[in-house]
């Protein structure tokens, strides 16, 4: 058991922005997620892989939930995330009952997070001014690409 | 361009039961989709692969979703599934824009399908016999399964 963070929002920030980081550094989009178990413990991590796989469904959030594997009871796992959940990666956190979600912003995009604080799921927003750089220069640099990732 | 279904419903959902079918006799969830385009052309399809790959992301509608690569534009597009989408794939639905859900049986599970008709999709359930008997037969043999499929 790798006990990365040991539930400290910052560190478990870090490992989803050097996703983001490393999607970047791909030509793909930075956003990267990992989903921690109650005592800090990593059980997956990933990042949006659009361009790399040629994947639409491999959001930031789904690639952490899948690298996890198979699990059973999410309800004591935290999802963290560089970028406030789409609508997509929301379902994902309301089906399985992920019982947190800590997001590095919601300034350059507003999914579903509000959604799921109705119905019950915790959420922490931390407001990193690295995750903000990230994206905020990204959407500039690539609009076609962010609207694609994001149906729009 | 492989015009399977050409608009008929029942030509639509034979593709999805067919991938259902297939992840039974794999030893897997039998919940299979398909998406089309406006022509009733087949974009993707794909079944749910919990078991199959060991992987809790590979529903259904998301392997249809993924098979069908990257695209813009989904509000012409119709998802059929077997069966009532769970909040996961209802997420996906509202996310990409998807203009139309075509949906087996809503009987054995009820996922957000509601929900996208309050935000504008189109939704047709045509609770089909073979639909529901696969789902009921499965969750009968491994409720622990289909329990691990769903979170609970």
């Amino acid at each position: 058991m790798t006990r990365t963070a040991e539930r400290d929002p910052a560190a478990m920030l870090a490992v989803a922005v050097q996703e983001a980081r490393a999607g970047l550094a791909e030509g793909g989009i930075p956003i990267g997620a990992a989903l921690f178990g109650p005592e800090g413990d990593l059980l997956g991590n990933g990042r949006n892989r659009r361009v790399q796989d040629g994947d639409p469904s491999a959001h930031a959030e789904t690639s952490a939930f899948r690298a996890a594997g198979r699990l059973r009871g999410y309800g004591r796992t935290t999802m963290v995330t560089t970028l406030s959940p789409c609508w997509y990666c929301s379902g994902l956190v309301r089906q399985f009952g992920i019982g947190h979600v800590l997001i590095g912003e919601a300034r350059t995009f507003l999914g579903g997070h509000r959604w799921l604080t109705r119905h019950g799921v915790r959420v922490s927003v931390l407001d990193d001014a690295e995750c903000v750089a990230l994206m905020r220069d990204f959407v500039e640099a690539r609009p076609d690409l962010w609207s694609e990732d994001i149906g729009r």
